[in-house]
């Protein structure tokens, strides 16, 4: 285990001593990846307030785990019901068990039937987003190549989509472009022909892109286990008036953000910034997504850039910056950069030209 | 909503009735799916003894909601309050309230809050199983549709495949070929090279392929929603004597569970018609999984071929036949069908050769 790894279960060891809690259970995958580094598709990362934290898992990764995760103390699952007395030991006196939010009921329940009579079961969800939530300059790093790698995917899509493709095609081409660059997806990608660029989750189907048409494009790749997410409006042919209209007001409200957006301001208020932008120009009934979201190991984290979110930014954070105008029946406009919070303000990592306009 | 979806809810509800349970919540998107055939990512089924289901979702799929699912009461989601007030109005003579056990726990516990104090909460999962364990014409086709997509994958890849590539590279070609076929795959694919043929699990590395060894693939892809799930253990060059006593008895086991598999048996009947060809040729401590698992709109569903599952087989379960051996450090082969139980024995869905050698 490098310090790296060491330092993320200080950090959760020094939270859980803050709010009181003894012990926590993190079941899920993508929490026991971000504080051993190891993937794994079963296992319990086990921590205590202090110590090394106990890692259970089956006998695939059992080997790994020993020779991975020095420090920890690896043991091997048992049948369940030895495997909750093992708990029950460990626990005899815990007041305050933690659990995830996202773990499944089924392992929920044994969990609470164990440690309920005598300790207090609280959600760490909330907790370990935070953590997360602010990430540290090898993630950065790597959140800065998957954004390079989306780039340069998208910038090799560019050389092939054209009018007379469909949504499908052009999803073809994606996932073979994708492939051959060994890349794998953080989200299914979305391509909006046309009008289609009106729903915010539109599924690619046999629309074709037809000459002097818009094309919405919302794509991520992952790089070492970190997502990047970038969205781009491209036109093929002369952009009408009305795209050329809503196009610049999104755009502003896009840069509005990436040139105000830096620590101490809440969640709340950078969506603010881009939502007057785009209320002031009269298109704010259109605009009914929250501004963005946190961006890691997974492609939605915490905190979210929305209305109701009081979450203060801290150097560190990773956000997307993505408002958009869909005017039904009509024009549907999205730009989106990922950005990461620095001292002063923020680093753009998405490097794709905003406004492109290609022939047909 | 077309009948195949009505007569699986009236199965449900049949099933919900006889176990006596009022009210079941099926928020996983599987199961919404399964019960539905809209692929939503965010929606909750909630279905009565009698009457229509209703299916909450949100804004992004209302509309289609509204188009497809015919005779369900459509509703949008509410704010989290109201949303649970809905509830405790609709069930305010519900004894027996039913939740899947794959709920999170953050979903589960506002509806025991909600529930618990005047009615007993239930798991479904184990019923919802039960009925997609069957599959019905429809979703066999679909299967067998996918189990074809499969054998041409891996028949375009044994063209590519060669000694001196490395596991990596071939995953490469695995995803530029899937992506060009327009195919998603039903689970990472296992490629092991060589002595890396004994571990069950391995993922592609940078190890080559050598002249005169073997290649393990264990690879599945998804057609209309419905995985299929295939292993091939080629030999590139001349099989060694080693090789071809191991790939000889697992060969058996294979073929003596397909011979036999009918309706009636219990799945670890089956699990033990091929482990006694592999204990008796003296490797039953070298085949330490289970025969096989369920397959359907899941790569992993119940039942289980294992030691330990006492469901009997029926027709309409699909299902792989997947014995191995791993002898460590030596020789890994795993021989995998997907079978489809019928009236009077099984209809085999995977069409690739069982004995691949090729040059090298």
């Amino acid at each position: 285990m490098d310090n790296e790894f060491l330092t993320r279960i200080e950090r959760l060891q020094a939270a859980m001593t803050a709010k009181g809690i003894d012990a926590a259970f993190l079941y899920t995958s993508v929490n026991r990846l971000y504080f051993t580094g190891l993937p794994t598709s079963n296992g319990l990362l086990l921590v205590e307030r202090q110590g090394a934290p106990i890692f259970y898992t089956d006998f695939r990764y059992i080997e790994v785990a020993h020779r991975v995760l020095k420090g920890m103390d690896i043991r091997k699952f048992k049948p369940a019901k030895e495997q909750l007395a093992d708990y029950a030991a460990l626990g005899k006196n815990w007041k305050t068990v933690g659990y995830e939010g996202t773990l499944t009921v089924a392992q929920f329940l044994p969990l609470q039937e164990t440690f309920a009579p005598t300790a207090k079961m609280v959600s760490v969800s909330a907790l370990v987003s935070e953590l997360r939530g602010v990430k540290s300059p090898c993630e950065i790093d790597a959140i800065r190549r998957s954004a390079a790698a989306n780039d340069a995917l998208l910038a090799e899509l560019m050389e092939t989509f054209r009018p007379g493709m469909s949504e499908l095609e052009m999803l073809r081409h994606f996932r073979m472009a994708e492939a051959a660059r060994g890349l794998t997806e953080s989200f299914d990608p979305i391509i909006c022909a046309g009008a289609n660029a009106v729903e915010c989750h539109h599924r690619p189907d046999g629309t074709v892109l037809k000459p002097n048409s818009e094309l919405l494009i919302d794509m991520g790749v992952v790089v070492d286990g970190y997502c990047s997410d970038m969205t781009r409006t491209l036109f093929y042919g002369t952009p009408t008036p009305r795209f050329k209209e809503i196009f610049a007001i999104v755009l502003e409200a896009n840069q509005a953000v990436r040139e105000s957006i830096k620590p101490g301001l809440r969640c709340c208020d950078v969506d603010k910034i881009a939502r007057d932008v785009i209320t002031k120009a009269g298109y704010g009934e259109w605009f009914d997504h929250s501004l963005g979201h946190s961006v890691g190991l997974e492609i939605h984290e915490a905190p979210n850039l929305s209305k109701v979110c009081e979450t203060v930014l801290r150097p560190g954070m990773v956000v997307t910056d993505e408002p958009g105008i869909y005017v039904p029946g009509d024009v549907g406009v999205r730009v989106e950069d990922l950005l990461v919070i620095t001292e002063t303000g923020c680093e753009v990592l998405s490097h794709t030209p905003r406004e492109i306009v290609l022939p047909c």
